[in-house]
């Protein structure tokens, strides 16, 4: 029973850390089961048909289906799939009022059909283009024009089933819809705004960490917390190792939010794809990072002369890019422009100029540290 | 019409690109075809059960759902499917047959029912494990279940409907299962096997070339061609970028190869997370060769006494770990262990030794090239 209670404890732990995480999640799931509900009441309590619940199945299953996280995501699987149910459904019919002529080649006819446009919609779904926008309405298509050619032959009884199947997906998308745009709704352009910015302070946040980790001159012996330090260290290191693999995300925020409706700050046609272009540099940048942090794990048993000279212009660059990159975020947080940007980047390039002096009168023993410029360049050419 | 031809052309153009690209997509499109048109006859031209086609609408819909790019994809599916419908269809069962004793409050009780079920399932879903293995599971669970609820509260002619479409579901799972794992199977875990072999190749072709590339001494003054070293540059400069963004590919690969039965050369547990792994270090490498890559495009106006003197070691140190990766790769891809790898890795510890020599013994003027000695190093660790 201890270990049971422990178990409980453990999976009620993780539970509320998901929570915690976002709590959009658990309002998520309310507004799932709150669309659901509604849809199978409707359908339970007055059965708008045959009495057997026939169309309520597919009014439930729409829900289910549909609702997605974020408005993007609704509207992306809503629209393909009252699009491709609505066009699908009319091709179906024309295919099986022609073969209702034929006779014994019916199921011939309808056979080939089905083969033909399963195999041409499957092939179709590999186009990169397709697959981001229209993936699900293909899928759907094929199921649609499949269903209607298997359900048999009876034109009128089939116009009945496509007309009622149509008005349920309808009211069932519809549910999903509203509850997903009017409910405490997750944007998911304002997610990939929100994790752009994000990225940059995580650069931001190692740039100006790494200089005084690096250059610790004298700072370390005389407070002796290493372990403190070593922790803050991991923390910012994490940080921007999240950003290397950020593409992904990213890439499908912005095919959801190219489905939003304009809201708030974000109007219908606004840029998603200088998110992407950003994003990229940002990586870019990261990739940099990544090289640079090599060197901290690296020990250094003497500290050289040059070590020191070089430190102060070093710890400026990384300091002031490191600000350079916090200013922006903020101002891509805030939508306006940066105010005290290009201070940051003077300062930046004047410690670079210091750092380049000071490299040319200097011994080539410590070379290593050498190789932040490119860096750092690549830091202050970003912003 | 001149245009229209031009515009199909075009369109020709794109669809032969794709198919040659992967020939494998023009054949799973033709499988799909021909899994559907298969369930689609044996409903159409024998409805098993109720002459309007009801059940074989089930079949259709398993296979259009079910049939995935890789077998691990089609069995993924496949498997969470008929284990959450055959769950949730008895958990709805149930819920009905308590409903059926209640009386008046027989719709109030299944609304919550079902409202507790989409909220509790929709939750889970948001574990990272769960969302890996059973997303597709758990949304069938909450489909079924809501389902059977919907579809009123006569139990016998439920139990009779579920029967009907269990049998169904299982046909049409059976059908794709069969056709993806018997007519030329696309194994995830092969792809994944041949991707980080690939990626390795990539950053050796990388390697292999940047040496001459960037200390061009003089071999292009005297053959003049630009243009063609500046085609052959872009090839491999695109070659590496792929590399730094393959972790999504290569963690879908991986959940999907999971699922897939042992064959060939690959047993049953195969160690797929080990790919991941080597994955990540491949990543990182690609990182460190992306800082390298920044410093092609600087145009170097002297050739500085230094350049020259340290172009012969690192020239070697390039090639020698382009070679060891190279080694590497093709012994990961014959599944063997690898022969001349250590003589490489040698050689390029001796190159790396001789350049240190160089740099010690040398003016600091030309200190950019310094930073090539971490990124080689992190190349001949990685193997």
């Amino acid at each position: 029973s201890g270990k049971i209670r422990t178990n409980m404890e453990v999976l009620i732990e993780r539970i509320m850390k998901l929570a915690r995480d976002d709590p959009r999640r658990v309002v998520h799931s309310f507004k799932v089961a709150l669309a659901l509900t509604f849809v199978s009441l409707i359908y339970y309590v007055r059965p708008l048909y045959d009495g057997f619940g026939v169309a309520g199945i597919w009014a439930v299953l729409t829900v289910v289906v549909i609702f997605e996280f974020t408005v993007g995501g609704t509207l992306y699987k809503g629209l393909n799939r009252g699009i491709a149910t609505f066009s699908a459904g009319g091709l179906g019919l024309g295919a099986i009022y022609i073969a209702s002529h034929l006779g014994e080649a019916e199921p011939v006819f309808l056979g080939f059909m089905v083969f033909l446009l399963a195999a041409v919609s499957t092939f179709i779904r590999f186009f990169p283009h397709i697959k981001r926008r229209y993936d699900y309405g293909v899928l759907i298509f094929i199921l649609t024009f499949s269903m209607v050619a298997v359900s048999g032959s009876r034109v009128e009884k089939i116009i009945e089933l496509a007309n009622q199947r149509l008005v349920t997906i309808i009211i069932g998308g519809a549910a999903c819809m509203v509850v997903s745009i009017f409910l405490c709704p997750v944007w998911a352009g304002e997610d990939l705004h929100k994790l752009v910015a994000l990225n940059m302070e995580k650069l931001a946040n190692f740039l100006e960490g790494f200089g005084g980790e690096y250059f610790k001159l004298d700072e370390e012996e005389s407070s002796g917390e290493a372990g403190v330090c070593s922790k803050d260290k991991l923390l910012f290191l994490n940080g921007y190792k999240s950003v290397l693999n950020s593409k992904a995300s990213e890439e499908s925020l912005a095919n959801l939010a190219w489905w939003e409706p304009g809201h708030g700050r974000f109007r219908f046609s606004h840029p998603w794809k200088q998110y992407l272009e950003t994003g990229g540099l940002i990586r870019q940048c990261a990739c940099h990072i990544e090289a640079l942090s090599g060197h901290l794990n690296t020990d250094i048993e003497v500290q050289s002369e040059f070590h020191k000279r070089i430190a102060e212009p070093c710890m400026k660059v990384c300091s002031e890019s490191g600000k350079a990159l916090k200013e922006l975020a903020s101002s891509l947080r805030a939508m306006k422009r940066p105010s005290s940007f290009s201070a940051h980047i003077q300062n930046c390039k004047a410690a670079i100029a210091d750092l380049r002096a000071a490299l040319e009168a200097s011994s080539p023993d410590s070379a290593n540290l050498v190789e932040m410029i490119p860096s750092i360049a690549v830091g202050s050419l970003l912003c």
